[in-house]
């Protein structure tokens, strides 16, 4: 268990990183929706490894099969079963983490939860995961363009010590992708890939905040109580690799501010929507979508595997040291783009399902 | 749909904050636990209004009632229903509320979602509705206590701009329950205090930061890919009300460091349990728990409802002002530290049901 | 958990049969639901035990209170409480059955599963239990009603070998409700009424077949592939205490038809709608309904619970007897019309709302 | 939606009959459980088309491959896919039907649901989806095998009006095996082949009912209320293409028996285990097992495609008529039995693991 999100747009993901394959089945995406395939594969050549200097050189073309649920390209309504092909594997670099458990990985916690591991490649905690995710999330992202408009778009926000300044109401996804490290800020776009390059010769690594906003969300998404919103939001970005905290709205930063500067006073409007003067809400209210912008940070820590020499211990609880010699990425952060506004995708994909179940029958 | 929370110890919320009265069904929980049903009045006392002098004034004694599920105390391993009445209602003091929606607050979003709403004391989105989620993590708390000695201790780390110097290894709930703020750092809770009463006096509010522990909890809790650890306290905390950020560990902070810092080097055993030098994972290891302490951040926002003048709209969509008469609490904080513990409570249990379900046959 | 149903449309019930009291929790219904409530109560009355002479004389009135979920007799959206209280106990009736288990009762199985049982009253294995049910389908029956104008009607088929001819395209709950034994064959319901009080009065039971149509259902309802309407039809009525099997059109009778015979041959219709020439199919296909009545028999066995003496053993595992003293029924059936057409009811708005929400969008 | 089974040993399906292929997530089986592949592709065999001369001629060698979730044979505990590409397929036999509704086919009520359909093949209606089913039945087979050495053995109990007599206390998988129909009343069988190809050869088709027992399942398996093992039971084999009626222990039968000789008497045991005189109960009481044999019985339909003319009507409403070219079984019970077993075995394993998550800790 565990494998599986979402309630009526629900997906389940497979495979190690080292293995037959990873994937994905879609199971109760609406019928009739009309898939745009390239853009699934461009999302997922977003995520993918190898793409540029400052990401992991392993090699892996990540061409997604659709094996069931389409009939030219159109949904059946019936369950879109997605599989990616393991290629570049390389199990020989994992040669030394079998007998030692790197640190802040999920070697250990596996082998005590399991008392067996796919060590070789990460098996599910490998980032390889993510490409059910990000493939299932691209449909979800089509699907609430076709129903309502709606635009999921993130960003690099901060490397390291670096931070960018971006507004996320005119941001644009061609802005995105116009540098290698996916931030809008092209300045700052530049120093962080510098920064990443001469910790990644440092044999080190980094993190930093990544960024998303979703703008023309359809408003009355999210349910009271304990599947609000934000809620689910914040378990869909906090179950990707190396995230160590979640921001909506004015997160940490409002508990600065007092109640009459914080609240979003609500202005009139001709039409009976709402529209509020600020948006310290992030869009949320009482956990339903109240038509502003939703905006959401992520942090996500430095990655766990470095070059440079650890202290740890191996299987049997004695001291040893590990220096990684697997391909990995200095910084996760460029990658995790994609699978940021995949997770955001299905998160609202689902809730507009449910909104519909509930409350669409008069 | 919404009002349920886990998937093998489930809880299930019911009430409004003006209506018969607010409950809670636990169903799944294992027979033969011996509860101690005072403790369970304890935690809802904790988390009653008018409890102190910061807190709301509405007078509500809580008592909870059980109707189902335990033989003599004991449980039966069927569902537990718990219901607390409502006693002290003033819907008077909501009719302006009744055309005016306050601002940062779920008027607007619910209206906008069910095309109804129990305007008066907030309905669904009244703090009231934690009752039940407080008496569930109550038994929860139990549960893991009994199963492995697992000790669940929350308190109030920062109010506005203040922050308190805590230990978490050490702490107590004595030193928490020590001051009615909720701070176990003695000088900074007289402060905190008076900023309370100061800005409730001006008619306004603020928020601040609640820290919870993890002590003792069993390795092996949590799931690789979407249910991990993390991910469903994040969950769980960011559903409840009022919540704007979550962090795990090193959090936002642990963005700035780099990998060969942030990773928690293992150290040697005897007995063939995990221990590392640093604990910046917060506890959590791929999604898993590693036997440190698990440790978490929660950002609430300055209460929503004041007394100062506010702008706004009324149902119709025209500009009105409103100042809220309703009893409410100046800082949510001192009252939200029961109920980060019962969310935190109510995700191990799970998780500890969820491992012996998988894990346990050989 | 066991004690919740549904996905969209989902109910969570408690209470044991000796004990504060019986409930449910529906969560999901649609807001702006005008309830009847009369209605929900007229439904528990049929239910309830000493309705009549052929009943258990437990004198239990099952007023039911409801805590939550309306706005003056309208649905929130929010979920909506129900509590009976229990009133006429007799512990003292089940003092014999706490040294000795019932025979194909659930006293021994509960005590094997659990280590721990509320005997007294059969605890959660009591046919108190199906309160909850009954008051939910009864809000289940209003929804499909209000939507659709389905109806949902059960009544007496057989009693022992005793077997009424009725016809499912006509028969109207006024029949139904017209004798005690809930038969609409008159004739054949007075043998079936003489026939449970000669077999009462032996200190014995009988069993017999219910039958539920289904007029007026939407089409389309149900899934492909696990959570086809009739599967999730067969669940829900043989979770109903006492059921041993379920049929579903033609049932067992249809496998000694050939395909040619039992094929159900689509007319032309004016209106784009499916109209078959025969319905052994029962009204659904594919898992799906296609618009004809549905059409279900569940079958009931004899009471369990008979002063005749029988063989037992203690929880010791010693031979010893039992006749039982407690108050029960000579056949369970006139009382279980009402639990039929409740259980049916919830399954068609669960999937209703599943129809909503993968199927609205466009 | 719909296509995932059990709450803890949990299956998802995918695939159309005509399309890239068919398969099955199975999420949630413990690790450490050394599979026998051969065992998996055994079950696979004696489901798949052409394997003798009274099934369907398609030509499908059913070779799967599992993509992830195994080392070396050995489970991970993570989600195991596995896959079977769809081979002999013949669009070309489904241009009629492309035009025609097939009577008692879910090509209407499909259409009616989603507003486009996969036709050709039946789409996910087809018996070929059940491949995921009974190569995750395997699994959960050994499981239960190797958890409690529990058997699960399924035989065509009836063809037609011929009816086999076969004791379920004794019945072996090789009496099963011996013969293509798998009746192991060997001279019954012979008289059902014959039965079942004079049919065929009229281009018509047959139905019946196929029996299972498991033997040695653990007692406490079930759960009180609504996931009672029966009604789960029930709801997994009526999700079989083609069922119609489901009965457990005496099921119909059991209606005509007053209660004094329908109780199961116990009978004192030296080691406190539950045995009783009867089994009318068909091994489970209150919803759990209790250690006697369970006993089931489903009833199949004759198939609904028959080389036969038919009338029927076109998407358009017009009447019409079919005359089915495409291959297909004229009785599908042989090929039904390891469908049977898989789904009773998934049932099985699941509320294993349920009660290990409730019910181990203490």
């Amino acid at each position: 268990m565990g494998s599986s999100f979402g309630k009526l747009f629900r997906i389940s993901t497979f495979g190690e990183s080292h293995g037959g394959g990873v994937g994905v089945i879609v199971d109760g995406c609406p019928p009739r929706l009309k898939l745009d395939l390239e853009a699934i594969q461009a999302d997922l050549d977003r995520r993918r490894p190898g793409q540029s200097r400052i990401t992991t050189p392993r090699k892996e073309a990540d061409q997604v099969e659709i094996l069931s649920g389409l009939l030219d390209g159109v949904t059946l309504g019936t369950p879109i079963a997605m599989v990616v092909r393991n290629k570049d594997q390389r199990p020989q670099d994992y040669k030394d983490m079998e007998v030692a458990f790197r640190p802040s990985h999920a070697d250990a916690t596996y082998q005590v939860k399991y008392g067996i591991q796919a060590r070789s490649g990460g098996g599910r905690a490998s980032a390889r995961e993510t490409i059910g995710r990000v493939a299932a999330g691209a449909i979800a992202r089509q699907l609430l363009k076709q129903a309502n408009g709606t635009e999921v778009i993130a960003w690099v926000k901060q490397i390291h010590d670096l931070e960018a300044s971006v507004d996320p109401s005119s941001v644009t996804p061609e802005q995105v992708e116009g540098n290698i490290v996916r931030c809008p800020d092209a300045g700052m776009a530049e120093q962080m890939i510098q920064r990443i390059e001469a910790i990644g010769q440092e044999g080190d690594s980094c993190g930093g905040v990544i960024e998303c906003v979703v703008r023309k969300a359809s408003t009355g998404l999210g349910m009271p109580v304990f599947d609000k919103l934000e809620a689910d939001l914040a378990k869909a970005v906090m179950s990707l690799p190396a995230t160590k905290g979640f921001e909506i709205g004015s997160g940490f930063a409002g508990t600065l501010l007092k109640g009459s500067a914080h609240n979003d006073a609500f202005l009139p409007t001709q039409d009976g929507t709402l529209h509020t003067a600020t948006n310290y809400s992030g869009g949320i209210q009482g956990g339903i979508s109240n038509g502003e912008p939703i905006l959401i940070r992520v942090a996500f820590k430095p990655t766990a595997t470095i070059r440079k020499e650890q202290q740890t211990i191996n299987a049997a609880g004695e001291a040893t040291t590990l220096s990684a010699k697997g391909r990995h990425d200095p910084c996760v952060l460029p990658r995790a783009v994609p699978m940021v506004e995949a997770m955001v995708s299905l998160v609202l994909a689902d809730h507009l399902l449910r909104q519909q179940g509930q409350c669409s029958l008069w």
